[in-house]
């Protein structure tokens, strides 16, 4: 994903460390690495932009750190911990009432999206909650393409169990999900292809 | 809150220190120093039998986490690090299709419930989440009587916004709350509460 400022607006040259308490309020400068964190630091834009106009309320969970250290002395400061791999999805909230939850990822792949890229924890969280009546998603960022799709969760679940192929193929992504236009603000406009597609 | 163990089964005397990755396994010694930890135990137990039987997936968020440093010569070993302030709650997730929202507390005064328990940022998530039709409500343990209530999110923010006092009184979290029965398992069993007064 590229990041697409409207006439007049300049790209902002700050390249420091995009820390996640920095990340909401610069506009980072995209470099091939921090590709999967500006499509992230987008995502969290548009929820902040839904958020102010009281549309929705997502928000991406912490990622678990386990703790093993904590020096108190200085202000509880952690000294010594690990990142922990997520047992559930990166996103979930609230729209128009009901239970949203997904999964964003990044392919830099020019044909396909790897099934490595998703934890089987993953799938297994998110079959759960469609049970229950989630409308529950993967937002996959198709770096050189420079695309965006909205994949209902349900296809993805099944490629994965069924397994047909390691990857998917970009044309299966494009043709069961919905792109995803890129705007000034919001920036990753979701939530009309779930009015269109999920709420009927 | 107590614990309290069925005929025949003996409250395990294990007292070492319950981290993240083993309080769901084991039964923790109640001492005066941990009882909010063991309500959180609690409500992380019964939230995996509703997710074991397929009635309900809520899950605790993790504690959002600044990361300074990182060395990754040792395996991505966080080094240095600090808490931040959570901007929501502590649990949500799903149940019957609609999205949960909850916030659990502990009091250890005999008389009263100190609203400095609650970040003024938890009630503005509260209202925004239940503006979009969330269910939500608090989980009260109170401690000295061993009590753990349910009381509708709506009544706190109220309480916390027009703050005619500076705690609320027991009497009232009683009376506006709805009493959460300790079992064996679920250990606190409270999603038929929901079903009787918010699922109407």
């Amino acid at each position: 994903m590229k990041i697409h400022y409207p006439a007049g607006v300049k790209a902002p040259t700050n390249s420091r460390e995009i820390t996640s308490k920095t990340k909401r309020r610069i506009r980072p400068k995209i470099a091939v690495g921090n590709r999967g964190m500006a499509f992230e630091a987008a995502i969290n834009a548009t929820n902040d932009y839904y958020l102010e106009k009281g549309i929705a309320v997502i928000h991406k969970k912490p990622t678990p750190i386990h703790i093993v250290k904590v020096d108190y002395q200085k202000g509880a400061k952690i000294t010594e911990a690990y990142f922990q791999e997520p047992s559930t999805t990166d996103y979930n909230g609230i729209y128009r009432g009901k239970y949203i939850d997904f999964e964003a990822k990044s392919t830099h792949s020019s044909t396909s999206f790897p099934l490595a890229n998703i934890a089987p924890q993953q799938v297994k969280h998110l079959r759960a909650v469609l049970k229950l009546g989630a409308v529950a998603f993967f937002l996959i960022d198709i770096v050189k393409q420079d695309e965006v799709y909205l994949v209902p969760a349900t296809y993805v679940c099944d490629f994965c169990e069924e397994k047909p192929r390691g990857s998917i193929p970009l044309d299966e992504i494009r043709s069961h999900g919905y792109r995803v236009e890129e705007k000034y603000n919001p920036r990753l406009d979701y939530l009309p292809i779930l009015d269109a597609h999920f709420f009927l």
